[in-house]
């Protein structure tokens, strides 16, 4: 599989964050018991992240207080911040050569069934930022809770430079 | 630990599929949003695929409306669809190394206890199309739902030559 | 980012383990479907562990019958468990580079929300026992059950020499 990465150019990235309007912010330190990423070889694993909304806790669960639509918003808040730890962490986004693994964790009703379609929210950012290096393989299921109430929580694997 | 590959010749893993009368269908190509399978280095993530029976998902949950039976065969048939993904993605299924990771997201009822069991659907089934490289570490748990109302979803990890 | 690595001489993982007053008991040999851990490269894939009390699962349920507090310790429970199978794996604990990836499942309530203080008690016993090889990245979330009803099931990848 040949891949064209046309968007990890050390500016790119960020031009591209600037003409979407987002600011990264710095994402919450952790307590001592563990790292927002840790890096091995060339795959970078970052912690999940729930998502946030104005800097607290995205609460509420799918199939109940929260729809579908707020599920992909929450979705695409956890990419976001999920992108912004990255940066911290890698000190340049353009070393970013590929996201490979989303995982994406929806608080779910036990009815709720469009858990790829709240997850959409985290993978179409992705794209939109990263362009070709950031199209990846993911899993996306429903779980019965979240810590802090959160209604989505992500995770990802990144290959760098 | 030193393994001995037996069953990744060229050859033999599709000769293994064709006596167990096994024909790889294609796995529908997913929305733009992701991809089946992403490789970085010698490791191939392949996304978690849903059971599917007769091409649609295999819905229902264990410990109500599936039994632990039927579970085992639907993880098999995840199984299935992963290495047809796989086969897909590799364009030789001898590339395979080894399999080195499964996770399987059983979608449980709050007491039902058996999700290893489901889970050696698809571990037993990838032991026995590619031997002693079909052996993995896993883990298996039960979640509050999956995608379209899916019975078991099934991700990997497979290191490849 | 930079890390000196200081307990991961060949002895000093075990001198902290003998000054913890620990010792690694065998974790029980799974079924053949599938391994306790599997390597590839510089990686190796520890299995889930379920937490275990007296040799047996450790029943129960975040936010029913288990409190916060029994549910650090059975993820302190599993997590040594982990150790103990990685120190059958890999023959020498003095190989372990760094734990790299922690994903801890945590079969909650659908109203449980304090995944991450149960998942402090094995992220602070791979501290304890690693120093700075033991810090992390991490999930940890809550399931609707476990293999066999644990209240606690903890996965890990770590990165060897």
């Amino acid at each position: 599989m040949t891949m064209t990465i046309t968007q990890t150019g050390n500016r790119a990235t960020y031009d591209k964050l600037a003409a979407m309007g987002i600011e990264l912010d710095p994402v919450g330190v952790p307590g001592a018991a563990f790292e927002m990423a840790a890096q091995s070889g060339n795959l970078v694993f970052v912690s999940g992240h729930i998502a946030r909304k104005d800097g607290a806790p995205w609460r509420g669960k799918l199939g109940e207080s929260v729809d579908t639509d707020e599920g992909r918003a929450a979705a695409r808040a956890a990419a976001l911040d999920l992108v912004a730890t990255l940066h911290g962490f890698l000190g340049d986004l353009g070393k970013v050569k590929r996201i490979v693994k989303v995982m994406s964790l929806v608080s779910s009703s036990t009815t709720y069934t469009d858990q790829h379609v709240v997850t959409n929210g985290a993978s179409e950012f992705l794209l939109e930022v990263f362009g070709e290096a950031g199209r990846h393989a993911r899993s996306a299921f429903g779980v019965a809770q979240l810590p802090l109430g959160a209604c989505v929580e992500v995770e990802m694997i990144i290959e760098v430079q």
